[in-house]
């Protein structure tokens, strides 16, 4: 879906996201207080960041390449912040149309998402919101790979029920993927800013390969998503079928969503990469463009939310240097 | 702990990791099988290795620092081969006395380790044993920091219920934390890694800061760890004094043994970093000796661990170049 020209340019504009050497460990070092480590300057001990080095707006991605290349569509990239954890965390700052926003890389997982929700909360002061631009699977058919998904029905958390997996080598007889497996109940996701990245998104990329469904996040990406793997007894071969039977309009399967939750403003597109149905994987060069195409879409919406009382625009702020 | 002198020698003797640049995004493109993506050459989709660059004893470790310091006590390491992937991985494979070995820095969290034992399993030949060596929290007030916790009795997993949290602006009166969080049953440590290891760890470091005991892996940091955040309401407060009512040996808290499990021979010890009832927090300059000292065991440990038949230690392999 690119040129060879295309993809060049692409290649061209990508940056270098400074090594993880670029901390000195002796600053996040000598913590105190078990309870919420911090170091004597107030970084937070897994993100490695202070207040004034994360803006109120907030994009989650899970890969730091994306983070990297969607840093370089700040008003002046120069000027981006940057600091690389030794936890995995990568997190950019600069401004966008104006407004300081901050990108993080943050690896996969509910339990990487949480360090990002609680340790960014913990040093922004105001009003916060995060969008997540992510990568998914898709199980229905009629959603091709080169889709972008909206949470826009919000998201429900599948989790690996564990006693059941200890406890099966005692039992016998067929049971259902959804013995082994838990679904919560529907966590809805912010109707202002879904219905902002769905209209940024439309604009961008076009529009006819957006969807607003619901999204399912599992805590793995492959016992709890339906993959069957060789070397694993995973008792999941049913599981998508299963789900879908409840769920008919799942759209999305991924890995963090459920989790921006509760007190945060949230809401989640993800990049259809896989086709579950099919086995099909979206190819590099396309998911590239989507990834930059999409991202300034999400980015864009993020600018646009309209925060209130309390954002923290002004004083001693890496977007003000 | 340590003096001025030693300070400087260690922070002589740390590495850089290579950049995250290091990976050539083509390399991990244009990937085939949503089941289980891979790439043409084979390499798994989120760690971006492939079969030849992971040997079947495998060091797991939190800390991206932590690996590259571990690194450096490999045979060669001028040798060493290092890819960190855009998904927050950064593997290291060399050898130590003889024997291929590979250091993994996983990020924290199940869907992580996850991604670690499944990717891992996929293209390492043979049997495959992982030990962690991470960072953990304790709750009981006779062990201090600075001291090592073996999971030589088993993990338990600690989970968030989802919808408790989603129910709970329905429901009134008072309710205990584990209403809010489930414990599995305990899942046990493989006894021989469990055994090598301690008496490593007691030649190495002083035996006296070594404990053996029951680990919990909580699916959080903050909340199922029962740490108590002002932004979140994680019905948490009590949560340590009801597990440990239930289980009085618990020595430690964190966020990935429980799930080294099933057909993965493995076990795991942590350092101590935080006493959860004191709120103290262990230095810099002690964790990074506990890291060099205990670490270098666990390895030694891992070295000494009686693999069978199948073992792949020639061949095309990164330890072999």
């Amino acid at each position: 879906m690119q040129t060879q020209g295309e993809e060049k340019k692409e290649v061209e504009i990508q940056v270098t996201p400074k090594p993880i050497s670029s901390i000195d460990p002796k600053k996040v070092g000598d913590l105190s207080n078990a309870n919420f480590p911090m170091d004597a300057e107030g970084r937070v001990y897994h993100l490695g960041v202070k207040a004034g080095e994360v803006a109120n707006r907030i994009l989650s991605v899970g890969d730091s390449g994306r983070a990297a290349l969607l840093a370089t569509f700040f008003d002046d990239p120069s000027k981006t912040f940057t600091r690389a954890s030794t936890r995995g965390f990568v997190i950019h700052t600069g401004r966008r149309k104006g407004v300081p926003m901050t990108i993080i890389a943050t690896g996969m997982g509910i339990p990487m998402i949480d360090f990002v929700v609680r340790e960014c909360r913990a040093i922004v002061e105001g009003p916060m919101v995060i969008a997540r631009f992510g990568t998914c699977g898709t199980p229905q058919t009629d959603i091709p790979i080169g889709s972008i998904c909206v949470a826009s029905k919000g998201s429900i958390c599948a989790t690996r029920k564990y006693d059941a997996f200890l406890e099966s080598a005692q039992k016998e007889g067929a049971r259902k993927a959804l013995d082994y497996y838990a679904l919560s109940t529907i966590f809805p996701a912010d109707a202002t800013l879904s219905e902002l990245i769905t209209a940024k998104l439309e604009k961008s990329v076009r529009p006819e390969i957006i969807h607003r469904g619901l999204n399912i996040t599992g805590d793995s990406f492959y016992s709890s998503q339906g993959r069957v793997t060789t070397h694993f007894e995973d008792y999941n071969e049913t599981l998508l079928d299963e789900v879908l039977e409840i769920h008919p309009d799942v759209a999305s399967l991924e890995m963090e969503t459920f989790h921006l939750r509760g007190t945060i403003t949230a809401s989640a597109a993800t990049i259809v990469l896989a086709q579950r149905r099919s086995g099909a994987f979206l190819d590099h060069a396309t998911t590239r463009q989507l990834e930059r195409d999409g991202g300034c879409a999400v980015l864009d919406a993020l600018a646009e939310y309209p925060l209130l009382e309390g954002e923290t625009m002004s004083g001693d702020c890496v977007w003000n240097q």
